[in-house]
């Protein structure tokens, strides 16, 4: 997909919600444990009924992969759903790889051909080669990892390194990679002032924000600091939609708590002069 | 696997050798394409033909996952045959996995448990909660990304960070995780010298080299550096043993480079005092 027609969507549906698919036979409703593959089930609910308040889908692959080859059967299919009913709809694989050269090429291929994201998140621990296969497909995104919203976070990325911390390092030499106007950035909303700084070296880039709501920062916070002309956000919430219920009316409580976050994206939208 | 068998086992067979399972259908014997699972074909010729010169296996996730939900398949038996027929091997998911808490938990499951894997690899980016639901698998052992062989190593994994390289905060703080006696580290045999100061920060674990040969680093030097009282290395090699020859003795081949570096890894092994 290219950014312009995320930004197209973003403005048409006055939203910038990605809805985030941590499919769990745990938590998911116990009738569709009946159905031959509750998974895809689950996230076909969950999307027929959100796709109007949200422009992307975040499946987090893990999920998935711990089903082995069941998992990844109901996450191929959850994405021939999508591409085919909703292919305007942003996708993220939320998969955190990163490997040597000829291997990340492997991964990329499995992510943008194989099950066709648009999208998939990256480690940027091993550096530029790594990167860069991923970069190479066009009109393909690849999300680095920068600011976790997670504790380990001041493990090593906020930490000072040769002058600045390790997430901005990460931001600063990207830009240099080949390909870098394909790359986004994951970065927590924990402390929604980190953006203002991040917004200094990446003034364009859009920005993958979870941990709005559940994990601390607010909405308002994140787009004061961190909205763009083109917006430059996607902001996700996983569990606060997908389990709001457990009920039978789980996909249509989804629905509202999606429309919820719609509404208020809508405010903050109003505001870009 | 408990350590202790890792070791009886290097000490058995006279050998640290780690054969690495990156296969590839555009690299493998023409004839084993008519094979209803090419890939299984190959791994299970190539296990066959030098389990007795090496220790370990280590997959590359990224060749498997690359071909969806067929790769899977062919991995999930490659770990089958393994684990029936060679169940003294250490078997390695070179994955390179990493997210927050719950996430981890995910992947450690689809590795140690669906899989039944030994270990698996580690990139340290997110810190603490994403290493630690790792190491809670007793008896399995996660091999955290220190330093890696590749070019993009010096973007951010060699620079300074708090006074020390970021790959050694990473040896450092990692030490300090709950369960970190589960630990060990991918540390690339590019500049073997770094060994020596390796083995200041973690004396005695084991570390998972890649790189001898084709990338850098002789056995040599890796083992002056780095050999412990009780070995403490595992020496990869991939491409060196299962594409040396593409012809229809690719497993006789591959034998014979095992066999090579396994006499001298011998030779090595005798100087431990």
């Amino acid at each position: 997909m290219k950014i312009e027609d995320l930004i197209a969507q973003i403005r048409q549906k006055k939203s910038f919600l990605c809805v985030g698919l941590d499919t769990d036979l745990d938590k998911i409703p116990n009738h569709l444990l009946k159905e031959e593959d509750p998974i895809f089930a689950f996230n076909k609910a969950i999307i027929d009924a959100t796709h109007q308040y949200c422009v992307a889908y975040k499946p987090n692959i893990a999920f998935y992969e711990a089903y082995g080859l069941k998992g990844w059967k109901s996450l191929e299919r959850t994405m021939e759903y999508l591409n085919e009913n909703y292919p305007e709809m942003f996708t993220i694989a939320d998969a955190k790889r990163g490997d040597i050269g000829n291997t990340s090429t492997r991964y990329a291929k499995a992510f943008f051909e194989t099950m066709d994201f648009d999208s998939i998140t990256i480690a940027p621990y091993m550096g530029k080669d790594s990167v860069e296969p991923f970069l190479e497909f066009e009109d393909r995104h690849t999300i680095l990892l920068a600011l976790t919203s997670n504790q380990g976070a001041y493990d090593f990325q906020t930490k000072t390194l040769d002058g600045q911390e390790l997430y901005k390092e990460v931001l600063s030499v990207s830009k240099t990679y080949k390909g870098s106007e394909r790359l986004m950035y994951v970065v927590g909303a924990t402390k929604a002032s980190y953006l203002e700084d991040i917004r200094k070296i990446v003034p364009e880039s859009f920005l993958l924000v979870p941990g709005v709501g559940t994990q601390g920062g607010s909405l308002q916070d994140v787009c004061k600091y961190g909205i763009t002309k083109n917006v430059g956000l996607l902001v996700n919430s996983s569990r606060g939609i997908i389990y709001a219920s457990t009920g039978n009316d789980f996909a249509e409580v989804a629905a509202k708590k999606a429309y919820e976050i719609q509404q208020e994206m809508q405010i903050e939208l109003s505001k870009i002069k």
